[in-house]
């Protein structure tokens, strides 16, 4: 009998126990995936509003300059392009799992988060060695720097891809996390109780 | 007492097609990690050997002509070198696998297999618009392009991006297929409360 009331004070006692963990959990990806969204979207706003004109003294016919406007956009270098674009899509794929989230529907997409946590990576990829061909050239290939001339278009670039390197490991964090949650949750659960009174 | 049988027989029967389900996906998931482990190695292979000489006539003095001997490594541009360091990096990890998996050590490596797909991700961004760029040029950095001067360099890399890209799905299958894995492996589960009172 004592055994009896044992059990069920543990019944009692331990779904709320695992309901505290789960919404502490669930609160914690919330938040996370919050601030995930807030980088990405902000190095994908960053960066797609890049652009900076400058105007530079070509030449001096008599005592009259010559000049020519040379532009830098985001939208010349197609790297650039490709991180606004894995950027954007990252900060969609967070800002639907924060609204299912919100609507308490449940949609179990760790192939979709696997996609997007690769499409950001490359993204970065791509975009962080493209700004370092801009800052320092590259002597073999006779491509040369341009950010000696495009300061300000180079140091919103950097901003862009700190917030999307926040972004992506935030990312990574969401994914552990969420397969750890699917790992610790216990599948099939299957009680015999078998009361053999003669 | 037909009941007793009954259930006898059904625990008799499940581990036997669990352990072959089992087996079948084990097995699946070897060769998976095979095929990736030899793209990600040749991918590394072949970037890390790419280097073309090319000797060009830059001018003629009388009738002598005045050459220059150009070099295309991929030790020349930092995106090539952190593609060889992801690759060479994800097929060490498939290699260890593959190694644990032959001497039956398990190896929960979730956060790390991550990761590595993130890795080889940026070193294949990174790596594909180089040789974009390579190809192509870049009329608005006054970025030339070189894949004109480097045929064999550029079809040598473009090979080892096809072969880098193979290895990076494989990776992602071989990872998403592990989720499910763990998501489909029942945790704890049976609990036997017998109370037998004469």
């Amino acid at each position: 009998m004592a055994l009896e009331n044992g059990d069920k004070a543990k019944d009692e006692s331990s779904p709320v126990a695992a309901v505290a963990a789960a919404m502490m959990k669930d609160w914690t990806l919330f938040m996370l995936r919050l601030a995930c969204f807030l980088a990405t979207a902000s190095a994908t706003i960053v960066m797609a509003l890049n652009k900076e004109k400058k105007t530079l003294v070509v030449a001096t016919i008599g005592t009259s300059p010559v000049t020519a406007t040379l532009t830098a956009k985001f939208q010349y270098d197609p790297a650039f392009v490709f991180f606004v674009v894995a950027n954007g899509l990252a900060s969609l794929h967070n800002l639907l799992m924060i609204a299912l989230d919100i609507f308490k529907h449940k949609l179990s997409d760790k192939g979709l988060c696997l996609l997007i946590v690769a499409l950001a990576a490359a993204g970065d990829g791509a975009a962080t060695f493209m700004a370092e061909l801009g800052k320092n050239g590259n002597s073999h290939a006779r491509w040369n720097k341009i950010c000696d001339k495009f300061g300000t278009y180079c140091e919103r670039g950097e901003g862009a891809l700190i917030a999307s390197f926040i972004g992506l490991i935030l990312l990574l964090v969401i994914t552990v996390l969420s397969i750890l949650k699917l790992h610790s949750k216990p599948k099939l659960t299957t009680t015999h109780t078998s009361s053999v009174i003669p």
